[in-house]
């Protein structure tokens, strides 16, 4: 018996579940992945070698495709990855064949204030810690192969001011001249460090660099993160990274990593980052890890890859995109299935009271400030603060349904939760015909998820009405309007100068007809405005500028004041994380 | 049969070999590594379990312990990770058991001029691709734990600027009062990138971290590198980690990672670093790959753990060190040597003819350009320009006397290399008593090393009469000034008002008397100047900075114009690397 989760912290758990997990040898097995096909990390975690087993397994029927959103999350987050595993644990006890596939967790919000992105409580993927903690080098080959084509880049500009166009032909390069005003690009890391955000470099003498100012993101938000989301094959891998554009030219060209010759080598430093990860739920089922968090400044989804391989496995795959259906499950929806071409059956929509509360209550109330303990308002039971809060679950509710995917409203379920707040909520989806489901996998693993479980195989039943909220044809800028007010809500969209100068440009250019609009969005709010809460009325989004991603094929509109990089708190989660010399094992993850 | 190296790159001999190599678990076996011991990645990598391992063999016998070191190297290197190599598969053609430690290469010299640290022809390791390109992540982990403590601190000093002691104290934080002028550490990155040698952070509003100067190094010139390399178990890790001072304060007390509460998590981040890794000479031998290059800049040795492993296991164990023996081999017999308690038995000393002609070479002779290919005058024959030349060697002779070695001088034969002067220098050497084997190691495989294999077996027939150049009892500017003329041949040691002033300091307080002198000099000269050839006479040993190392215990002078992070050339690696889209593997390596 595993240890009860409300008086043993998560690292606790998956530790004692660690003891008796299966070897990556069986599960592969048990999931018919050949021996062949598996690359073992360690004894319990491996990669799949993709192109092998793909070709091997391509004309399996497809297994029922189950995606998890949320409603707009409190920094705490609803437990959506708690739920995709919990529901995978769930399908488990029923007896049915099932994967699911996360998202490798950024080591930012790991060592500030989110925590690990591997589930909690009895709804946990294991091993923990390795999977939490640098797992099998995907984010980091993401930030050497993206930081390579920097290093390309500044060294090339250094080169072409120290040396005459003579000397460059001798060494086989032309002139690029490159624009230091226009550099496009910034470095990336995989923490959050605000002191990086904004940075000049090239400071010192002649052969130090050109002096220009420069920035570093976090490692998740690079675009090579969006092209592994996205990629099906190494072809398209290589050609997506070689487009990427870097920089333009003082005339106007874009420079891209094929111009800086460096996109052989990043997609070198790439290759192992491609095969998807495989490791395990606490209650055994298989775990595809690929791809990485974000969905506020990225496109945040776990890889079309990795989905692939779930669904030809399998009778049924859960998958997960970031924070509440407004941008992870948007993207999902318009950008990720529109590139796979795969056809989703159900929407489970995660919520929890807590939250429901948060976006009910008065304008007074306190804050919720990550790091320090939710106050005790928001656990204590208050019908009117949850009765206004509805609002949230409906309008997500619609957003999904303007896709036209069942749906199921999951409420993962807490020990304070009152039964009157729980049927509160019951009562309200039942009103409406969507099944809701009271779910105790947190504390209680699958047998906690029998009913979300039971609900998601009835409405896989379902004729699944999959469609787009906008065609290709639609100019981008109207797509923006209209993600704007069908999804977020609101009234109008207001363009910077500098927004719309590039939206123009690019609307006038047939090149960009199919790339997709991927809008960096706060995760708090509906709106830009991460302190509104409910579902703010009478607003207008702000786009203070357009980034396009060149290899991704995204226009990624900048919405209000977010930032590409976060920040570390003042009470971070390192300071708890130790290793215990006794066991040589990592502590408190 | 492998191809012939004249005529084949290395990348593809290495593709040859890699179709028939034993598969790493037959590898662990036959070299008394149990299953449980061995960690793989994939089939033919494996990271040992060294905590598991170590107690179980610790009293078996030690075996003969060989240090491979060379001649001040032109930029093209003398090959002594390809004679560490060809000595390995030389002695196991002899029947012998024997294994190698080499370091991990680094991203930057490999993007940019040097290539792979493989070995090359018919003496290299396998798999050569995966070890030269991110291998199990490694460096990876020593860049992230390294830039984990500048987020804590740089986050540290943004919230003591904008929070109140009140608050502060609130958050569980006390004052650190972090001097901005006085951070000690950079970040890190493993790329050579000119334009991150001197920035400015911190720049934009109230919560974009504080404006200051800072700086990038190359990740492998990392303290925590050094401590990697010289920690014997997990609690001096642990310990080393959390003594490292990060800055001091405005009132000039040391912060450490401790202070920064930021220490535990670092440790986790280089726990899996913390194992040595195993793969394969292409002749079927044991190679240990643990930390990483740069002699000149840091402290460029295979790691103490590799070689206790190498030890117990093996009749014979191979290691190496950076550079030229002023430089590398006088690290490890004073730094590294010390630390560990164990004794060499011989030392090889690798010369090629080419670097014995640059070295003689007449003033206006061509110079050496990184990326073009070597000046013919350096490949036809010169007796004029070897004879000359032989002074280096005589000069690195001299430096492996003094710490009592038995020495056997390696020629490593190119198909250029004439008999006249090979003879030559074969007697050079053989009136000064020393052998000298012509060894073909990279044309021939081990077979071509057998030569070198059996002077070498002889020479550890002998009694090491080892011992250090100095006592911890003699002050820090003594050893420094020792150093500068015993083993560099300078006249005397200038330094700059700040390394004295630093230095003063650091005599004046006992708790420094155990740190190692570890000299940060050019590897291309005996001098700090890197274009001074054959043995520099009537000079000044300058240094102009001096670091401390809490951590790693190490003082390091910094001496010349050296920097810490080199920049990357015009004519870089990374535009001959790709991915074959065919067979799935990276080319160019």
């Amino acid at each position: 018996m595993l240890p009860e989760p409300v008086s043993c912290p998560d690292w606790l758990i998956a530790q004692e579940a660690e003891k008796r997990m299966k070897s990556i040898f069986q599960l592969a097995e048990e999931l018919d992945i050949k021996k062949e096909e598996l690359i073992p990390y360690g004894s319990y975690i491996a990669k799949i070698d993709y192109r092998k087993l793909y070709s091997r397994i391509k004309n399996n029927p497809n297994g029922k495709y189950i995606i998890v959103t949320a409603i707009t999350p409190t920094p705490f987050g609803e437990g959506k990855s708690t739920t995709t595993i919990g529901l995978t644990q769930g399908l488990g006890k029923r007896g049915k064949k099932v994967s699911c596939a996360i998202r490798q967790p950024s080591a930012g919000p790991l060592m500030n204030i989110k925590g690990s992105a591997a589930g909690g409580g009895l709804s946990q993927c294991i091993p923990r810690t390795e999977f939490s903690l640098g797992f099998t080098g995907d984010i980091n080959a993401v930030m050497n192969a993206h930081n390579l084509a920097m290093v390309a880049l500044t060294s090339r500009m250094l080169h072409e001011a120290n040396y005459s166009d003579e000397i460059l032909k001798k060494r086989g390069l032309r002139r690029l001249d490159i624009d230091p005003k226009r550099v496009q690009m910034g470095w990336v890391i995989d923490f959050c460090v605000q002191a990086l955000r904004k940075i000049v470099i090239g400071l010192g003498g002649k052969k130090d660099g050109i002096t220009m100012e420069s920035r570093f993101d976090i490692a998740t938000s690079s675009e090579l993160m969006a092209i592994l989301s996205l990629v099906k094959d190494l072809k398209e891998l290589k050609k997506r990274i070689s487009s990427i554009v870097v920089a333009y030219s003082k005339t106007g060209n874009p420079i891209t990593t094929e111009d800086l010759e460096v996109s052989g080598a990043m997609s070198a430093l790439m290759l192992p980052a491609f095969n998807p990860n495989l490791i395990q739920t606490i209650e055994g089922q298989p775990v595809f890890v690929h791809a990485a968090p974000f969905a506020n400044i990225a496109i945040g989804q776990s890889s079309i890859i990795a989905d692939m391989v779930g669904l030809k496995l399998n009778e049924y795959h859960v998958t997960e995109c970031g924070f509440g259906a407004d941008i992870g499950f948007e993207k999902f929806w318009n950008i990720k299935c529109r590139t796979s071409g795969l056809k989703p059956d159900v929407a489970v929509l995660v919520a929890t009271l807590r939250a429901l509360k948060y976006h009910g209550a008065d304008k007074d109330s306190p804050k919720i400030i990550p790091g320090n303990p939710l106050p005790k308002e928001y656990i204590e039971k208050n019908m009117q603060w949850l009765e206004r809060g509805m609002k949230n679950l409906f309008h997500h509710i619609k957003i999904i349904k303007k896709s036209g995917l069942s749906i199921v409203v999951c409420i993962n379920k807490f020990q304070s939760d009152t039964h009157e707040e729980l049927d509160f909520v019951r009562k309200f989806c039942e009103e409406m015909g969507i099944p809701v489901a009271i779910s105790e996998h947190w504390q209680k693993g699958g047998q906690g998820a029998l009913e979300l479980a039971d609900f998601v195989i009835d409405a896989c039943k379902n004729n699944s009405n999959f469609n787009f909220l906008y065609e290709n044809s639609l100019p981008h800028i109207s797509r923006i309007e209209l993600i704007a007010r069908e999804i977020y809500g609101a009234d109008s969209v207001e363009f910077s100068p500098l927004a719309l100068e590039k939206l123009q440009s690019i609307n006038s250019k047939k090149e960009f007809s199919d790339f997709a609009i991927c809008i960096a969005k706060t995760h708090l709010s509906l709106s830009d405005n991460p302190l509104l809460r409910g579902v703010p009325e009478g607003w207008q989004l702000f786009i203070r500028d357009i980034l396009v991603f060149y290899g991704a094929k995204l226009i990624v509109p900048v919405a209000g004041e977010i930032s590409l990089m976060p920040g570390t708190a003042s009470t971070p989660n390192f300071r708890t994380i130790d290793v215990d010399l006794q066991t040589g094992k990592v502590t408190g993850i």
